[in-house]
């Protein structure tokens, strides 16, 4: 089977809006093991979009849509697809039942617009849509063929699609898809891919790995004939992956929305240990990214940014002495923020973060990027150091990420 | 003028990358009045890659790619280009001296695969690239029409469009085009369009709005003979949207690249006013969202992160009567922090947020998105109510964004 996305807004033409929508629905589609080869986005323009929809129709056995679902004249998006099939569009009572429950939830009024959020061709599969006020569908398109319709707002059209579409698609398959997630810190993209080169082979079960900043997660999914027997695929490869890589691995989850913020709180939360923070160069993202976890109240005490070298002493009781002597960016003054967080808070671990984002401020001694960790725990205080590569955005989202990593190996060494 | 974006990468089909250039791209073309109408994106395969630019170049005059102008056999943008075009590649002895110059200042060896990147269609104006190894180039695609080859990393091509396709784009169109952009804060998309519709009617200038979370930036665009005389086309339009939006606008600049941060920052530094933080729900947002901007050193003291009820007391001195009587998010508490924060860092503005983030713990008193801000200055305490709506993160990122915003009319009311 062959998908193709065809995406639909003068918003996205303008660069108005991030196309996250393409990304996110590739990569179920990647996972569901479908090949797609096109992605396309028109705007709210008739002839374009019909154009567009039969030259997708012409090398893709489902087009995957979003955008122009909306009760404006410029939502065009099915009607297009209606005249490119020889179709009309007509009422359908579930829709219209969604839609008036939608309005009433909110409490606004259903405007006559909105009764063209009801209309599709003759025989589509409705998608009802509990998230917002448009419906979406699967039309037949002839040949065996589909078109599916999704609303834009990525947060409406990601459930939809994993609810709904989903299991439509994986029942086009015939067999059942299962994916596991292994999440990598402190290991290169091209490391990662060195080591599992011949384990990355395509086949079944397939091993992808997706970056993002200092992080790789490996996706390996398998299709059997069922769940069981999906996983039976999947064992022998991930235990390789685990054997190969090692430490590098901080989790393995039957879900793609972990992190490594997550893994450590609910890592604290296991031990029954609390945390804290002292934060320069990062101005507080080490304790924002713990926060970001629900729940995180439970583990996550507090802390201190302590960006002016003099917070440092004020907050923290790092002797103005100890700044002069070893910099600001060093190991001692690390220790020191380390130990006057946990003195303060009372916490059973606290890590502390100093170094140097640039751009300016660079010595040989001392490049941008230098960045020291230390972690206070009982039994004392350790520091890490970091030569980091990037811009000063980067260099403070890698100082935070190593800062949790750092208290993760403390918590589960 | 017509534009046509194809991003090239199988990685892009497989969701492993999100196509931030097809937006970048988007919005300057936009800025430069430039029409575009359909973007592509299509994987590493030579014969769906030719069929793309087949039907591209039958449509637009300028077809901009991204991708795929590595060394290895995977990279066949500019290949798969000269086929279409009927044309060889040959190597250009300027290319190879940069892409030479390159590999010295990485101090990395040359690989023989490496001269793939210096070959171009005859007659290619070269895009030489201090950002990265492969060069881009503008190709003549006959007609009159052309072919804009750009490396895939943003961080490469962004500058290289900035710096050399915009001006090669802008002689085309035979005059100057000049941007303002006018930043919003508090005022909702809809109520800037309803404000503002009869003046987005397009023409010359256009006004067009860009959305981000909590917040509205219109981009002012001119077309005119000379900078000042787009300057001047664009002045009374300016004037009216200042008029009409009032308090709303915080900042008209040259440049998009602006943020609340940025403009508060700078605000601080200007008045020679330092600041610090103490955050609950935000967990650090407020301070690290500060550091973002290079300099905030000078102004941006430090702060506290008091996420558990318990650390309020311990580290800013919250009396735990007052967090027993009035709630942990009230205004009382909020006020207590602020004055806390202050007092022991000695700053001239300290700003807190307490709030409900979600997404359990609401209560009929207290919903979802209830936050408190506090601001202590020498003339006193003050606080604001805010709720706020959305899921847990958006809640955390609007309460950021209005704690930085009340310190921005704090300072220039």
């Amino acid at each position: 089977m062959i998908a193709e996305i065809l995406c639909v807004g003068t918003e996205l033409l303008m660069g108005q809006v991030l196309n996250t929508n393409a990304q996110f629905i590739a990569r179920r589609l990647a996972a569901l093991g479908i090949s797609h080869y096109h992605q396309t986005v028109v705007g709210d323009n008739a002839e374009r979009l019909e154009d567009t929809y039969r030259l997708a129709l012409s090398r893709a056995d489902v087009v995957i849509t979003s955008g122009g679902l909306g009760p404006t004249v410029d939502d065009i998006t099915k009607r297009a697809a209606a005249r490119v099939l020889g179709q009309e569009l007509v009422p359908f009572a579930e829709a219209e039942a969604m839609v008036e429950e939608r309005f009433r939830e909110y409490g606004k009024p259903m405007l006559p617009n909105n009764r063209s959020q009801t209309l599709f061709v003759p025989g589509t599969q409705l998608i009802l849509n509990p998230y917002g006020t448009a419906p979406g569908g699967i039309v037949p398109a002839g040949e065996g063929k589909f078109i599916v319709h999704l609303p834009g707002p990525p947060r409406e059209l990601e459930p939809l699609f994993r609810e709904q579409v989903e299991p439509w698609l994986a029942s086009f398959a015939g067999c059942v898809l299962v994916s596991r997630y292994i999440r990598i810190f402190g290991m290169g993209e091209a490391a990662v891919d060195e080591a599992l080169q011949d384990l990355e082979l395509g086949g079944n079960p397939t091993l992808s790995p997706y970056c993002s900043t200092g992080e790789v997660m490996l996706r390996l999914t398998a299709s059997a004939e069922d769940e069981q027997a999906a996983r039976a695929l999947m064992a022998p490869v991930e235990a390789e992956v685990l054997r190969r890589l090692g430490d590098a691995v901080y989790a393995v989850e039957d879900t793609e929305d972990g992190s490594l913020a997550q893994t450590c709180v609910h890592a604290l939360q296991e031990h029954s240990l609390t945390v804290a923070t002292a934060e320069s160069l990062t101005g507080g993202m080490i304790a924002a990214e713990l926060v970001t976890v629900p729940g995180a109240s439970e583990v996550v005490r507090g802390g201190f940014v302590t960006y002016q070298s003099v917070a440092k002493t004020m907050l923290l009781g790092v002797p103005e002495e100890t700044i002069k002597r070893c910099n600001v960016v060093s190991a001692e003054v690390a220790a020191a923020m380390a130990e006057g967080a946990r003195a303060r808070l009372g916490v059973d671990i606290a890590v502390s973060a100093t170094g140097l984002a640039g751009p300016g401020g660079g010595t040989e001694a001392i490049p941008v990027g230098t960045v020291y960790l230390g972690l206070a725990t009982k039994e004392g205080t350790r520091t890490i150091r970091l030569h980091l590569a990037g811009d000063r955005a980067r260099i403070r989202t890698l100082a935070m990420k190593n800062a949790i990593h750092a208290v993760l190996k403390t918590v589960t060494p």
